[in-house]
């Protein structure tokens, strides 16, 4: 990758629009040859999702100065997977997503477009990082974000990465003086507890939004969510392999009559 | 378990009117009590999404005999999460989410709505089974997947079963003759080369649809790819645990000095 300017793949879930993904832009554009391709309208969400049933839309866009850009009608993955095969006509040398507009920390990886984004260039075997900021504002700052997302991308380009090499970087809310660095965890033993907020529409019938609280049941240390809270930058390298081996070895045993 | 009759939440992403899900309520209806929620339209390839930005729909209907049953505006998560919190109050002693028409082996876990309304419900602690079989038609023979289903979630039932426990389970097309029986498995190393299909609409603009070839990459055996090769249903334990540990332990030795 020395020899020539790599090719770095960005994306998001918040829309192309959103100021996250022209923090990270600016973030990384000296680092390499910048391809924007992203979703048209927020996809907050939309984990995994991929568009089947309906056709899709690209167009190329000139949102960010002098960089390649474009907007796609589907989702986060859809929009990886259509700027291997249409725009660029090959693997990207690695894949950035984000910046996201709230955390990505725990089980959010699983919910969370931006990350799905990620996973979905790793699976195809590019280096990848999703990056996210624990602000939901449309005016998150983004300075600090921004300096550890040129130190890990500079150090993912310097030399060759494994592969499938997918992290989930989050960076907390903080100033410069408190921001403590960039820790590497695991993932947090967590959930979201929906509690649907119930609704009667104008025409008496019902409708529910989800509301959701944020529940940590994790007790040990090392997590992502302890080190955020502590003032880190959180990094946890993530697997594509769901296999639960334990719970494999367990089976082995118990069911083993039938299985 | 054994003192009450056990409520088994059963949902999909085919949507509540598939003939799959009617199998699925047909195999296990003698062994609790039976709720149904389910998309009021297919959903595949939802992946994990949620419903964040638009209200959700929930409509009780009379589709399956004598069962309590309702359909979803949502994606097969949000069915799981509204089911928990506005119909059952309470979790469901088991969640079975398909049965699916198609794979849902190896990498298809990431994509399938199916599957990840089965995760959604073991992220809740609740023990869930996700089926699939090899066959996307409307039409699919489930006669041996019943069986597959019946005899997987009784064992489920017989006695308390570890905390978020969460088995992939897919079916082969085959006869009873040739159907080797079930075999526990990891997931196959492989992803989805897609080839968008380019077309001109008729104002003369680009439309893509997505085409997808499957491409088995895994060498070693053990895989559910071979098992149902072999003609064995497989078994894949699933985790919710995305952190790769080996990873980590590679990164904190490459990157001590900034991580």
């Amino acid at each position: 990758m020395q020899n020539k300017m790599p090719v770095i793949l960005i994306t998001n879930d918040d829309g192309i629009t959103s100021p996250g993904i022209a923090a990270l832009v600016d973030a990384v554009k000296h680092l390499g040859k910048i391809v924007v391709v992203a979703p048209d309208s927020p996809q907050s969400g939309m984990g995994h999702a991929i568009t089947i049933g309906t056709p899709l839309r690209l167009d190329k866009v000139n949102f960010f100065d002098g960089i390649e850009a474009w907007q796609c009608s589907g989702t986060p993955v859809d929009c990886v997977k259509l700027a291997k095969d249409k725009i660029l006509h090959a693997k990207p040398d690695i894949c950035l997503s984000g910046i996201n507009h709230g955390a990505n920390h725990s089980i959010n990886v699983i919910y969370s477009g931006t990350m799905s984004a990620a996973m979905e260039a790793a699976i195809e075997g590019v280096p990848s990082i999703g990056f996210s900021v624990l602000d939901y504002n449309y005016d998150a700052d983004f300075t600090i974000a921004k300096k550890v997302v040129c130190q890990l991308t500079t150090r993912m380009l310097a030399k060759t990465m494994p592969n499938h090499l997918l992290l989930n970087v989050n960076i907390p809310i903080t100033t410069d003086d408190n921001f403590k660095g960039i820790k590497l965890c695991r993932q947090a033993y967590a959930k979201w507890d929906e509690a649907f907020d119930h609704r009667i529409d104008p025409r008496g019938k019902d409708y529910f939004w989800m509301v959701g609280k944020f529940v940590n049941m994790d007790i040990e240390p090392g997590s992502d969510v302890d080190a955020l809270k502590e003032g880190f930058a959180s990094v946890v390298p993530i697997k594509i392999d769901f296999t639960d081996y334990k719970m494999k070895d367990w089976l082995t045993n118990e069911w083993s009559d039938i299985i």
